[in-house]
């Protein structure tokens, strides 16, 4: 149901997370393992979270040993407990040991940000708002994180600078007025896409209505604010999206989205998270 | 004073970091902005923290537009407040928008690691123990990760599979025993190393210090647990390293360090980060 | 004023180029030349065509040797003819001859797209209606043929299949309908990317515009049908951007953006490329 | 028959063409496909062309998904017209349109190639000469175009500067004269490769005969002048190469094949493309 | 029994000197082979050695092309002698042929290697005192040559900068005498590191003894020399390990043993190696 | 006087070098050395040899730190003795020893080359006969190994399989007969390469000739075989250039040259090379 990103967006990540693990040898295995152990290692949850990335430690370890089996044990978007084994993977002992970390950095971060996203998302229910995540992702990790979000049920917005245009209070005051940077971008801008712009008070906005804005980013109002803001557009050119962003929570969301905004984005969804615990275990060796 | 890590270290994540973000152009900027305005951007916290990556933030702008002038304005591992002006750049004002949402993303996750390190070290002040990470690092990142811990104070334990020699409970019960592990281990491995392993128990660690073990993990023991373990050590091998593991906190690794351990290492050091919240600013065009 | 693509996306082109050509070493000029002769080259037009590239066959001397000096000799954009000096080069000839056939390549094959799409432009002076490329592109440099696009006069269309939305016949027979493909799009399309929608007839239009396509591609339809799907857009909701394609040359695109369609988009501008003919001369030996 | 690159030799650039087609995914086929839905494709040619590149296509759909079933239906450098199906590709619908471009991106331009070729080795059938390509060929598509020019029945000049000599004007004029600059290379050449020098009158091809070389490119000559270059050649050294050059067009290439030229080498072959019409069909879903 | 590095960690180096040497084709083969035959490939060895990199031969043939089947016929580490096949190869003629010449390149070398190191090893039989290898190695191939000593029955060193500590003549000469630099590194040193200093005569030794040192390394020292340092390392603190290094020679290695030496160091284990003569011979087509 | 490579084509092997050798981080000099400390560090000869491959050196520095300075102290080529300078590198001491080792290997290495090459050329001299290399050199490292033996004075043969056509056995035997696989190699080689066959016998001699083989080698003849192979060539066809190889010492050179061979080639001019011993020594402190 969650379009999973194709495997050759993530291989090279998932190469270089092993490169930056296993340097030049699992030293320690080397030493103490006999070569030919194989056994059966299961990942289980520690606490409850949303589970995301099972593709990515399925890559690892593949990348590790391509002869080592894995078999998932969650669906990804799934919510589940502690010692719920979330998959399984069998073959060489010292293979499950040198993906292990690696299998396990990348999954814990995934489900924490899913984790995150679907705490917002029970948060607002039944609302007709979207939640979006942002650019303030994790250097090298934004397509992982992106898709984490939508395991945990939410959106995202663009993915680049070069995927949507969002005009910020730089770009507005390189042009002199909200107004002016709006129809230069409508002016030139590949049809395919929206003209989004950050206004931060009522003036603004509706400066950035009649220039013909498609969307428009509500920056850092408070509750009211917002409502008038919404009312305003809705009064003008309804088919506007409104968006909220700016020290967004999960005791807040709701009344934000209230408001009757049609896209709450926050940054914290991935740029400050928690580790949803995990561990491998091997349990049985042959 | 802390050892800033090689350029050619972190150069390659930095343009990966731009990669993905600038896709194929900043297309708001191409649309809204005339391509020879230059101006002078600071990044300024807007919270309490400790300073890492400035020299990160000097590559991503340095890789946008070599033409740049980029100038620190805080030292490395310096409590900053409010206010603060991290690091000011001044040129091309198209290009500093190009490398700032990278530049920030660096810097934040960072200095969020910096931070609680700072916190730790802090906590155990006066006392002789050593805080040290783990490998429980963000794939891609271990690197800037392991650097922002030293830079908030604290120590590295191993990098990664290949500099260090860490015997856990799979080589053990793959091995038959904790002594037959760390006797194989001592035999084969490079002189270079000391060979580590992780007990879970007094019997465990007293037949660890008895095969020639030059290091002992204490895992998840209890504060009594821990005040035992290292009497043994001392009375038999005193001059064994003893580390403690699993479940530290803010809040109780005091109490863990007052055992007497020599270490004391910590995964939520770099696996559940809190971002510092940091923004650029354009304070003047020309 | 045509926005010049950031130097970091087409220097691992340039590095390629010059891999493929340059092989092991210039054979013939280490047997033939003196290594320390310097002198000055310069890029000649050898007929009409509008300039395109010559950032290309700077990054290309540069990356050569960057002691080269380069100074253009004409705009991007210029139209130029016979004997007009695009662009000098002064220093090392080694240097100079080991750059010069790719530099040429580039550069006959991007101004030879900015020619044909100035040609396609001028064909429709006066007229409201948008000519944009397609993803029809050679392997490996679409973002520099798309630049020529643009450097021609004529605009893009999306650049990737995933930085805008062009439902297709193979998603709608999937689907089973052009209004369930569209509303299926739309509820959870990013909120900064427009749908389009390929139809072929008139039915497909009503259902598409229904269903809330922000934008129709007419496939390969005739003047007469362009005419009246322009009218039925334009009568249900006006604000439906419209796009012509299929089977656009030099000799009708006037025609078919008389219908009153915004957009014409043509393959051929980048597929089926005339290069322009170029020539490097060495003017003076010193 | 036609000796096919081994796949690791092209293997890149595939992969670089699909990185450039997809970017962060493909959106419009995730919003609107199943993810299971499978079906057959085939590639159709359009018109008349010579086939080029069937195994390229195959690279690309197995590199998107390796699970797709790939079959050719026409044999490289074979004839084929309207409605003939080139290939076929069985399996995930999703994943035969993700390739789908790039498939078809590769093999228009290569049957291009291939296709010219083919008409100009046609035009000289029966005469006893070569057609060959030169380096003017699109940036990093070299290896691929030089394939399809064998293809088409015509032969390759060097394949860069490392494994072919050809002395030209700069070169000559840095020696003082064709004679010196044909002695030093002589002199120091890997004996495996041949010594080409290029002329442009009677007296130069005299001294370069003289001073050894092996082969000559007579460039830019007229007919008259060609006739005389290679009665000369054939008086002096009868084993030396004679390589015609300049202006070559399907409309002259038999004249200037019939003044007894041993090679005839074109541009135009390889920067001067007309693509074939191809498409991709999918003909069932199941 | 002797662990193989991973073939992550070769699999680049494979690639890059298959590159090298097939360039953009075998062309010799594709001028006079019919590209179906298929035979059978042997490699033998024409003297006296000791097997390494069968693994690595297995990997040019594989990434040559998949489909050859590869049987290596003898152990790694075992000592062979001429007319022994190390190794068999079915499938392809033409691609036996184009992994010749690299997967030989690299055996003869790594056998050269494990050759040397068995004499060594040999040299020294029935004492306790390892043979180690040093930094001195070919520049890309350090893993194989650490593997190839270990196949010899020698040990490694560190392998890099980063996994070992070793102070040497300049760092003392900063940090003005050998006992600080020993602190300095003690203070600060990842706790899994041992801190290994080179010292040139018995006051610097004792310096460094009483300073910490957890291994010292004798430079250049004589006979003579070496047996005082062992006597007065033993009579203060026994378990510093102790390494000499300079000269050694398969002539004068067993009597630096003697000494009571743990280890003894010898840079010519890696560069100056006599390549051991292997030839591939087809056995037969089919 | 010797052409240098072209810096992009050793560039990356530097980088590998450098990567390889200081992972992540030199840890000795981190917790050793005040990090702006500066120095003036000289490569010195300890033994006699030919300098090659300063300018790697010269990358390697450039490299690590931009800001060293680098001044070579002697020509590429030159015969140089103990004590001698070969170059000095100026700027931070913490720079300089991170490149160290890498400088060292390179040059050893390829003087090591140099100087058995030079001790070949010295062994011929007076005869006109080429000393060439061959195809056995180490993986990635064949442009320097191949540029190594031009600076002791000797020529290189084929660089790969691409850029040079020599017939061997199993290309005989898959075509039956010398002869025919001559002339199937003569019918589609570029015209730029010559055609060269070994041989073993004077009965494929004589075949390879007439079937107008450019070049011969003959392959493992004595002395006597040589002479009468020599004579065979010269009565028929005196322009073909005839190869020996096989078993090519120090001692036999020249007895082999006197057989009027036009060139001797030999694998252990870089297979098997002796390291030439050097030294970086840091000569003050400042």
């Amino acid at each position: 149901m969650i379009a999973i990103p194709h495997p050759s967006l993530y291989r090279p990540l998932v190469a270089q997370a092993l490169e930056e693990d296993v340097g030049h040898g699992d030293i320690t295995t080397e030493l103490t393992l006999p070569g030919d152990l194989s056994g059966r290692g299961v990942i289980v949850a520690k606490e409850h979270g949303v589970v995301a990335g099972t593709f990515v430690a399925s890559e690892v370890f593949h990348q590790v040993d391509p002869s080592l089996e894995f078999m998932p044990g969650a669906e990804e978007g799934e919510v589940v407990g502690p010692s719920k084994v979330i998959c399984e993977i069998e073959g060489s002992v010292a293979s499950i040991l040198a993906g292990e970390r690696v299998a396990l950095n990348f999954m814990q971060h995934m489900m924490g940000i899913a984790t995150k996203a679907h705490q917002y998302i029970e948060a607002v229910k039944g609302l007709a708002c979207r939640v979006v995540d942002t650019r303030k992702t994790t250097p090298g990790l934004r397509l992982l994180e992106k898709y984490a979000v939508r395991a945990g049920g939410a959106h995202n917005h663009r993915f680049n600078l070069s995927d949507g245009i969002l005009i910020k209070d730089n770009h507005i005051a390189a042009c002199g007025a909200v107004g002016k940077a709006v129809e230069r971008a409508k002016l030139d801008a590949p049809h395919t896409l929206l003209v989004e712009v950050e206004v931060t008070n009522l003036e603004e906005l509706q400066e950035a209505i009649e220039a013909g804005a498609d969307a428009v980013l509500l920056d850092n109002m408070n509750i009211d604010q917002l409502r008038e803001a919404v009312a305003l557009v809705r009064s003008r050119r309804p088919e506007v999206k409104v968006e909220a962003s700016g020290g967004i929570t999960l005791e807040n969301i709701r009344q934000v989205a209230e408001t009757g905004v049609d896209i709450v984005s926050s940054g914290a969804l991935t740029h400050s998270v928690k580790a949803v615990d995990l561990s491998l275990e091997i349990t049985n060796h042959t």
